[in-house]
């Protein structure tokens, strides 16, 4: 009896860590579990229509079903992805940028950030050669500061962020339609920067945020 | 002579008057300024053409002149705005939310937000309701937290941001698609999360970074 007990266990162990390894390899968030009581909010797709397939932007209309089973309709943007980082030089100083962001008609003050290249490409090997291209900078410390969700409720775009440090000055690679200035600013400043509203863009403000509480005692 | 060098002046001073005037009325973000040497940077407007003109999403492709003068596209997304806030407890936790977010096909942790019923609606208004009508609360303080441009290289969506103290309990009032649950998670736990990657949702990891920072004295 124990013998077959303890196969049981075992064969139900091997296939927790089958679902689990499943789990594990179809995670696309890095962040945040789903509980197994969220069918009372998860909403499922009924049908989708592409609307726009651009260059950057692929726009979706799909018609779904609510938890309490009515259908509606979500718009929606399908996005390949991109990557942020900020690099921190060892004077307490961050590397930034100032650019024309079309949409918002002004220049605004950003950490370096750029598209993958691929849907698959790398998230560690996009963020290295942003920041080259951009800023001419390697680094030779790299640390992960999670991932952002710019706008979930409509664009499933997922941003990977990174602190940079132990930076080595090379020359900018920029794309032909890629026009951008960069300049050095204090961490202390941006942050006082960020805290009074100053600085609008969400990826750098929250890359200053962390990038703050983790370096403040050593800048 | 005098008397013409003042009447030039002052009309000078009329014309400053009203220029400053429209720039103010103009102005749509408080964060940050336009630089008067930024004409190295800014794209102008060639031609606009509407992709899809949606109830949430509204896409153009838009044809514009680099700094050097070429041509190039942008494919953009314009959104009615948005605002979110997060209201925190005198024992100091905040009233969070759990909701699917289609895009992202996942359940995630949030604060209160939402969009603004129109293009002209008050955002101070506007989160009032939005935090009534989603957790049934209202309060007695509310502290600016700043602007959030979620994706300025594609989206000219704007959130504005704000803290609320001294809460009341009431009755939610959900519109008819919105499917949300409400919890109390402590501030503490919360900042702990946004530092360690845990939150994912970009609104909410700032809004928790700067109340933290504000109220971690006094809870």
């Amino acid at each position: 009896m124990d013998t077959i007990d303890n196969s049981v266990c075992d064969l139900f162990v091997f296939v927790c860590g089958i679902i689990r390894f499943k789990c594990v390899g179809m995670a696309y968030f890095l962040c945040e579990d789903n509980k197994m009581d969220d069918k009372n909010l998860v909403e499922k797709q009924v049908s989708s229509k592409v609307i726009y397939d651009g260059f950057v932007l692929h726009v979706r209309e799909d018609v779904i079903e609510l938890p309490n089973g009515e259908p509606a309709s979500r718009e929606l943007i399908k996005h390949i992805g991109a990557v942020c980082v900020i690099p921190v030089t060892k004077e307490g100083n961050v590397i930034m940028e100032r650019q024309y962001r079309y949409p918002v008609s002004r220049v605004i003050t950003e950490i370096p950030a750029g598209k993958l290249d691929s849907a698959n490409e790398d998230r560690f090997e996009a963020v290295k050669r942003e920041l080259r291209e951009e800023t001419g900078l390697t680094a030779d410390n790299w640390r992960d500061l999670g991932e952002y969700l710019p706008a979930p409720a409509y664009s499933d775009e997922r941003i990977s962020m990174y602190l940079a440090t132990g930076l080595h000055k090379g020359e900018q690679d920029l794309d032909e339609d890629e026009f951008l200035e960069v300049f050095e600013v204090p961490l202390k400043d941006l942050y006082e920067d960020v805290m009074s509203g100053k600085i609008c863009d969400g990826k750098t403000q929250i890359a200053i945020l962390k990038a703050y509480e983790i370096l403040k005692d050593t800048i």
